[in-house]
């Protein structure tokens, strides 16, 4: 799969002179969305198929600093995945160098609220996401 | 109507070590609801009379920086009412000196997306704006 | 000059299901800042510069919703210009259709907060910006 | 210590209607600095003091969704010290019921980004944190 690019905004930055903290979560979901798309699976076409993919879980390790105009290289692969549960793992670079390294846990809801067997019920989005599973 | 107080939050500013200026328009949305709260119209209770309010035009302008920790304080003012139309404006405050001035201008809808005439199908909400209005 | 491209984010979208317009003010920087870049006046090279250019006012007009996943194309102008003050005009365009305009008003100063002439302490920067101007 | 509260704003939503995952982090920022505001060690006063304290860890599970206008209450507490490092976890919630729960790791920096030993060279800053562990 292709690397998503952020390139850090100025409004990303805080009186530290760094990009703040909590921008890296979303940087996460930009780069999970991209990877979703690259699939056949954006969110759009989620929310079409009734399923709602929320985020139960988040570790985020900051190795180093960046800022404007600081360019991210941001990799995400399946780490874990099961019928109702799906692990991400996303390493940042700025220019070859390691600058985060974090994770997000997923559960798979239908329109209700109720969980979803995706292996069973979204055969194809399965093989999708087991396909790029280390 | 009391005014509302916003504290800036240190992921507000940016690495010019002031808040940044995009979020004096989020502070004008939170006064807002502030102000229709106070009103007995938060917009949860908008939301269940299927009043939708977009915001359709927004001025602003920077008389002076804050930062963290700066404590704002915000008037807002019904400038202009009539059944389609709703002008607010907004006076920022660090200490008793003018920080920012700004307005926003709303219609309403219903949740198919036409026009409503605030005035003919919601009397009461439209005496409340009418009573603060200068 | 080359138009910015800005992919709509889902954490850009808000409960009424469009992209919440606070975010319009942070496209327009990102626009902004890709114009200073593309004329080899990025906000790094302001920076090393002394140059600080505030932000003293907004005006936002929203002519249409926008939501995840729209590509909103951005083209700034330089709209006035003088040895104190810049005026820069946005145009948002999804798939040609014009879903916002609005201006942005900057002054020029030092680092420590005196203003700037200029035409006459930054020739290069300020030809730059009048090559581009209507 | 006196819990941390944060009232959900609008534009914390996202188009799933629930408060963006991101933004529990900013929470998070909110309640640290109001810890260290009560204990007189506001981050204000940690740069005058020249000491930088950069997350360097984040973990966030997500038990229940919040949206606009839930009222969040947030416990800070300290869960492990020592001279170079500080752990706090985070319980929030709302109506009693908790619906997030995190740590963030911070580590003590010079302003020439050097580590700290915060127990010697702040006795009182790290006695504060001390009095107040677990």
């Amino acid at each position: 799969m292709k690397p998503y690019i952020h390139k850090v905004q100025y409004y990303e930055t805080d009186k530290m002179q760094f990009t703040h903290h909590s921008n890296y979560i979303r940087f996460m979901e930009e780069a999970r969305i991209d990877l979703m798309e690259q699939l056949g699976w954006g969110y759009d076409k989620m929310e079409q198929e009734h399923i709602i993919s929320p985020v139960i879980d988040i570790s985020c390790h900051y190795k180093k600093s960046t800022s404007y105009p600081d360019v991210i290289k941001i990799i995400v692969t399946v780490e874990k995945l099961s019928s109702v549960k799906l692990i991400l793992a996303y390493q940042m670079y700025v220019e070859d160098e390691l600058v985060c390294e974090s994770a997000s846990t997923h559960c798979f809801l239908n329109e209700t609220g109720k969980p979803i067997n995706l292996k069973r019920q979204y055969p194809d989005f399965y093989s999708a996401l087991e396909n790029i599973c280390h």
